[in-house]
């Protein structure tokens, strides 16, 4: 997709998913034939990024003519700012927490429920990665069989907290392997490298669940439109430093097999079948990776499958990079509305 | 314990899980007036060990007046010669999967079944790492309230494949810190350094179940006494040394909430509750650890934990060892009978 003559900024250009979403916007050719800017924090304004002078995102800044802004520079950030690019005229996708509980704002994976950006007011919201490589799985059992309950434990990489935590957990190793010391943990409660810690995200006041398990119950729930599903979640982090892997146990409402829910996959948008997926091999990849799908004999409407996922693509960048995509090809750009008309 | 005159015997006293019952033995005074054999394959015999020449089992080797013998040498070996050292005389404690199926074998948690050793006939198995330590932390909740279903995630250590595969992550981390080409797997069927393997075990013919999964679904209903128990089991190595965690979601028959639970385990045989325990901190410890113990609103009878043991200790050997310790204190050794009498 290209030739528009579209102005995209991407906002948080020089973190980990900034970074990969640079990457796709060009892998899927929307830098050709648009306008591609960068916005970062003032300490990284100035640094020159694919050829782009990376601008620091300030009240001088000039938002005029931006037809789509991708956000991933933390919930703070958004806040403050993406109502800004709003006011602008601009269409912003936005990959923090800010406002995925808004319910004037659509919550969208690209594979699962497009048709919410109808209803988009210049926010959209791109889900957390570890709800959105589950749903691009579920979507197509919640719709043959009905979901009623699930039952998740994530094995979360470190990448989804930040560059920070992968320099903790590489010196860690580092350190482990030349036999010294291994350095304080700063970024996570305790070491990572060679340990896996049993709660994944931070616990809000008074919850005995992590914001990280909040997200996935809620989140699920809305993207695959149904406030009925159950949803038990463990979110867990272990020492992998990309892609999310989840094993899911699935309730349906109506009896569904293991190689019903095969034959419904095989054919799902997005899904590639395997029989153990992993981490590893999941990394660069842009589809969800689904495996040990089997029948559980503990229960008539249940099955178990094992998700994985580059959390910084299909997790983040990829759906929002798509979003982009939906919102171009089907005239969903308010910026463009007199273009388009 | 000590000062019985007890002749004991380690069979695979080289091992992983044999290193760390020669340890138990020492650290629970067992070596203290009582005989300490060692036995190992033809190739490790003639090493010295805490002082004591390793011997290699052979048809010559003489097993009269062995009144204990603690096998970890691995199934066949189990299968072999364990009937010969019951047959000499011998109480055999056998960590291998070998008898666990064996109608006539006890399956004894030290802190679970105990009772289960009266009808002992020589032979009694150790439970696999996994289900070990997870029945030690369900047991008091099924003896309250009935356990009905049980699903299970593992993230298992490296050390519950053996010493080669901890060579061969070990080779894999340091030629990720050289930047080196990581060495092709050979125990693993993939990398386990920076990754997660979703099915730890192998396949038997034709099952979609890993023998590890099938292990856990079996042995947790034989340890407690109940055939009812619905078991859904995802086991995953995760690239840690030392010690097994799990995400066990418990539907009970009878309403037990996570308060009651807690007020269980606080004061459970060989457990200690945390918040978030870890791999790491239950590493080198005998106790179960148990935390994130919260309600599931996702049914009106669940309730969900993160249970971690360190799987060479109470996974594997300081359980063999309390077993003999059982068995000496309860005067449950054929070959004492006439000393007892």
């Amino acid at each position: 997709m290209s030739g528009e003559g579209l102005r995209i900024a991407v906002v948080g250009a020089t973190g980990n998913v900034g970074g990969v979403m640079r990457q796709c916007l060009h892998e899927r050719h929307l830098d050709e034939g648009n306008e591609i800017i960068y916005f970062a924090t003032e300490r990284s304004a100035g640094r020159v990024l694919d050829g782009r002078t990376v601008q620091a995102l300030s009240d001088d800044s000039d938002l005029t003519g931006i037809d789509i802004a991708l956000f991933s520079a933390g919930a703070g950030t958004s806040r403050q700012w993406s109502p800004r690019f709003v006011e602008a005229g601009a269409t912003v996708i936005d990959n923090s927490s800010a406002f995925r509980h808004d319910p004037n704002v659509p919550l969208v994976v690209a594979e699962v429920n497009p048709h919410a950006l109808q209803r988009h007011r210049g926010l959209i919201a791109n889900p957390n990665c570890s709800t959105m490589q589950m749903v691009v799985a579920l979507a197509p059992i919640h719709h043959a069989a009905g979901i009623e309950r699930l039952i998740v434990a994530t094995y979360q990489a470190i990448s989804g907290t930040g560059h920070w935590a992968l320099e903790e957990f590489d010196n860690q190793v580092r350190a482990d392997v030349a036999g010294e010391p291994v350095p304080a943990p700063k970024v996570y409660p305790e070491q990572i490298a060679f340990n896996v810690i049993g709660a994944a995200g931070s616990f809000p006041d008074g919850d005995d669940h992590t914001d990280e398990e909040r997200k996935l119950m809620f989140e699920t729930r809305k993207i695959l439109e149904d406030e009925q599903i159950g949803v038990a979640a463990t979110c867990v982090r272990v020492p992998v430093r990309i892609s999310h892997s989840e094993v899911v146990n699935v309730q349906t409402r109506e009896p569904l097999s293991a190689a019903q829910a095969r034959g419904l996959l095989a054919h799902a948008a997005g899904v590639i079948l395997e029989n153990v997926p992993s981490p590893l091999r999941a990394e660069g990849h842009d589809e969800v990776f689904v495996g040990r799908l089997r029948d559980d004999d503990s229960h008539p409407r249940a099955i178990s499958m094992f998700i994985v996922a580059d959390n910084l693509r299909k997790g983040a960048a990829t759906n929002a990079v798509q979003i982009a995509e939906l919102l171009i090809r089907d005239g969903l750009l308010p910026s463009r509305a007199s273009a388009a008309a």
